[in-house]
């Protein structure tokens, strides 16, 4: 009959401290990408069990929660596979179901459609610190633009959101797949081995030049290649605004034909228009090592790198041939997505307390008081409440010092006391 | 390769229009339980298996989502029943994840605890119109408050949100179980029969006094007993306050010693403390025939009735023994749940539509319009955002009186149109 107290192995109960936290974050996100025309929407946290598994999830497809079939449909007894007794799964990400909401309600949706996503994924993960099997993924994206206004207004729209959450000295970072592919063309890889020069890519910030260098040669590829391509990224790192278009321009100078005109033109828009109409405190970056792992995107791809996290904070990119993948007609679609755990985690570290509208009060009620005593109590209380002011009411204890003391941990700085006799008040 | 667009079998993509309405309500109640001292809490999707059916749960029980096992602990082949194969579900409540949660943290938490919670949880009912097996529930609880201010307080929690909400004219029927059961011992119903009186009371409703009559000789009662039983219940329906206090009073004095006397006490304390301090438009009135069908309810129970919509809006009451029953030590506890995806869909129905701050502007930008000149009408929309308006940048199309027209459906109002050459504009 005990129920076992904790949670399921590697989810987590969200206390209310941090819960206080993710709330306003949650309000403070809406309200920012509200401003910018981006819709909620919501799917269910469960999808048929092949739309997780056709591949477009790739590693993730691993780590996902399946849903046992139920009643009739169920037989235990003869199953010799999961595919034999599952028929849902709980989602791994927002982009899949994403993709699925367009198609099912794309005539009723407006176009260009911008949507925000708000929800938990569940991945089967091995438990680690800080990583959890429930979090909270935060999605916007914009499909049916064609036009880089939709890189552009989704940066301003990340940005103002994490400069309104306090974070500042940040970094966008950005770069383009194509001019990925025209940097290892130009440097005279095949194409067949473009994917595996860009995973060794992708490590430069954590073994440099010379260590990519040294794994490209020993992946069996031309010396001579390796040394053209990394000669492409002399001086570019961290060049940022103006420095940023300049580095640009001067490397699809050097592409030539490698590079379409109009990815330097575009990614040059994007970056003066971000440069010029930014809110918030951060930095655009160049950045021709951004490799970003998924292989759906298409254009543009971007990043968010935050001086007090390691790693990037959230990312995303222009995929415009993924919605085709599922539906057979391709609609152009970008989107970006920001750490909302990690955001959360860094919050918490430098001890963030959410503001109060007009403070909180605690009343403190001696026992026995009730009847009308109490209703006028209540009245006050009401009063304060509606004007915004948080009012706990709580019997008083036989140790009110140390009640007094646990209260103000919650938040609770003012005090007012009530006694049977009105005179002891 | 190609996704089933469906959502999965009785779960349901939400248009951005629900939505609007959904975050406007999930705002509105966070900020007013929020005001009487109420903190948000947040427990995982998934609980372990055995807690979600260790009997606490009734027939929800039978309508859980169960989640495979992973990895080497799962054995299909070796499989002879569910248990075999599973090692999760997700949660059909939130009371059992509350109580879980409390007693996993309660040395962390506050005494008395004041709980919030809003999240999804999920059965796998028949699927039918209006009704699925993914929904919001919206819960208030107070653990750790023995006296009736807790019910006070639940109750003008839940009432001033619904008035927020904009309702108003709706009543709150209240009841106590052990006036429920002083009522069947002094009609002479031998106490192991209660359960099955109160189940045939609940369809006093829908059957009246005669049906409730019929059906209890039916089932072999006493006809003596069932006049007796049905004689008490003469004039009282609908006793609004005061007169709900009055009602209460002469109850008390029929049952006399059958009735302890502080239960008359504590609840005309509740009715009369609701009625002198609620701020909005209902009705508190006792309802000697509320059952309310959880049988762990072990004193105050309570019902939201709307007139606009037929049956039961939310409710809840106290139920002190179940933290017990878990943990081995009983700890007061009582709660109020409002029926969120019912709220929605009185607000959807009534063309609700949710108030903008500062409007909503749609810049039209021809195609073609870059660099420094898009420059400046995103730093135009930037100021506007900031102020607070919503402001949504899209391309022109060719047909722009059609794009007007689909605009002005998702609320933009006002039109702002850039154009090439600007004296066009």
């Amino acid at each position: 009959m005990a129920l076992s107290k904790k949670p399921t192995t590697g989810m987590k109960d969200i206390l209310p401290e941090e819960m206080e936290i993710r709330d306003y974050c949650i309000q403070i996100i809406k309200e920012t990408y509200g401003s910018f025309g981006f819709t909620s929407i919501e799917t269910p946290a469960v999808e048929n069990i092949a739309n997780l598994t056709n591949k477009q999830g790739g590693d993730n497809e691993k780590l996902i929660f399946k849903i046992l079939k139920r009643g009739e449909k169920l037989n235990i007894s003869g199953a010799e596979s999961e595919d034999d007794v599952v028929d849902g799964g709980l989602r791994y990400d927002l982009t899949v179901p994403l993709v699925r909401y367009y198609s099912n309600n794309s005539a009723v949706l407006p176009s260009p459609f911008k949507a925000l996503q708000m929800g938990n994924v569940w991945r089967a993960d091995r438990p680690q610190r800080g990583r959890y099997r429930q979090f909270m993924q935060c999605d916007i994206d914009i499909l049916g633009e064609v036009s880089n206004l939709a890189e552009t207004e989704l940066i301003l729209a990340t940005t103002t959101t994490l400069g309104r959450l306090g974070f500042s000295n940040f970094q966008i970072r950005i770069n383009e797949r194509r001019i990925l592919k025209a940097m290892a063309a130009y440097s005279g890889f095949a194409e067949d081995s473009y994917e595996s020069v860009f995973i060794t890519l992708d490590k430069m910030d954590k073994i440099g030049m010379d260590g990519v260098k040294k794994e490209l040669v020993e992946n069996g590829f031309d010396e001579a290649s390796a040394d053209k391509y990394l000669a492409l990224f002399e001086g570019i790192t961290d060049a940022k605004g103006k420095d940023a278009v300049t580095a640009l321009n001067s490397l699809a100078d050097t592409l030539g034909e490698y590079l379409p005109k109009e990815v330097g033109i575009s990614l040059t828009e994007i970056i003066e228009a971000v440069e010029a109409t930014k809110t918030a405190d951060f930095d655009i970056v160049f950045d021709p090592t951004l490799v970003r792992g998924m292989s759906y995107y298409t254009g543009t791809i971007f990043e968010i790198a935050m001086p007090e996290f390691g790693g990037s904070c959230g990312g995303g990119g222009r995929y415009d041939r993924m919605v085709g993948k599922f539906t057979g007609q391709d609609v152009p679609a970008c989107g970006f997505s920001i750490g909302f755990e990690r955001i959360v985690m860094l919050l918490m570290e430098r001890g963030f307390k959410v503001p109060d509208k007009k403070g909180r009060v605690a009343f403190l009620i001696e026992k026995g008081i009730s009847g009308e005593r109490l209703s006028g109590i209540i009245k006050t209380a009401q009063e304060k409440r509606d004007e915004g002011t948080k009012v706990l009411m709580v019997r008083m204890n036989k140790n009110k010092k140390f009640q007094k003391e646990q209260l103000e941990k919650q938040g609770y700085t003012e005090f007012e006391e009530f006694y049977m006799e009105e005179l002891k008040h």
